[in-house]
């Protein structure tokens, strides 16, 4: 016997998510079902209305309601943070320890998977650099996220903009014996003075 | 700087499904917003139709689209398993193991909680004894599960009506090594023959 066709149906939405397995979505699932008529109604306004209000900011394509999103309207415009994906804005922002603006690559330079300079919002950063002093390239530290980081800097360096990338080391809470031998190795070339 | 206020509600509404982080239920929203307008409506229809089509089976209590669900219907009405919730027909269905029908209690005694029994379906499996033989009480082996168990056992030998528990025992693919004590004496206590 099989579920419902509503309920079957629903899991299989939320298993779209991502990183979603069936066990998980049947749970998301049988929440919905068991919410009230009024809360369920509010779930499913709350997805129309971010597919209603939400778009990509003209200049720095994080998620916005407006033209230009808040950041880009409020905020620094001489140092611009990179990055790869929104969660990473929210990420950064979380910290409190950036004031500039930002600029949503939405992907990294991956040969293997086909993406190249033109499938990421490199031109768009380019158009936007009057002004800016500093580009902060953060970039995940992996393979791809190197890449990148290296390919634009390469573009950046020759129009006279500072390009930085977060500092790497080991992490706040960590354990040495525990930290991989690339980690440390970067840790100890960039020891600090104290 | 705060999200985009539609993100932010979605986001309110993925945490609040049980089980998902703050963290989580970000990605699921992020993830909204990067479908088509097409997947996201239907998304938000699934909602609705959960809502509009499923309800309590009358008898068993398990969700159905229809009156007295498909189990309750076609299948043999000798043998009731007993379960605390509608996931854990779910689970009994795929193993594929049992052809009677299902009673969901919607809960466990739990004292600590303030449920009683009248805050569980136990009149209502009362109720729906007739031609029964057999009632299996597949509650989980907790304190919550086994007291559950044992209270419905109480009420139902005096009727005459067979009741059982799956069995307890170390599990499939499991080492004996790091078996908990509990579960190894019970799995030697009920020992099979070879």
């Amino acid at each position: 016997m099989k579920q419902p066709e509503s309920i079957a149906k629903l899991i299989n939405k939320f298993a779209k998510l991502g990183g979603v397995g069936y066990k998980t979505a049947q749970r998301y699932a049988y929440a919905i079902v068991e919410m009230s008529e009024a809360e369920a109604a509010e779930f499913a306004e709350a997805i129309y209305d971010v597919k209603r209000n939400v778009r990509y900011c003209a200049e720095c394509g994080n998620f916005s309601e407006t033209e230009i999103c808040e950041i880009c309207r409020m905020r620094d415009k001489s140092v611009v943070c990179v990055v790869a994906q929104p969660k990473d804005v929210a990420a950064v922002e979380k910290t409190g320890a950036f004031t500039g603006v930002y600029h949503v690559l939405h992907g990294t330079l991956s040969p293997l998977e086909g993406r190249g300079a033109d499938d990421i919002r490199v031109k768009e950063l380019l158009k936007r650099l009057g002004g800016v002093e500093e580009v902060i390239i953060a970039t995940n530290p992996d393979v791809e996220g190197e890449a990148t980081a290296m390919y634009i800097a390469k573009l950046l360096k020759p129009l006279g903009v500072r390009v930085t990338r977060p500092a790497q080391g080991i992490s706040m809470g960590s354990d040495i014996e525990y930290a991989d031998e690339v980690t440390l190795s970067r840790a100890i070339e960039s020891r600090t003075e104290l």
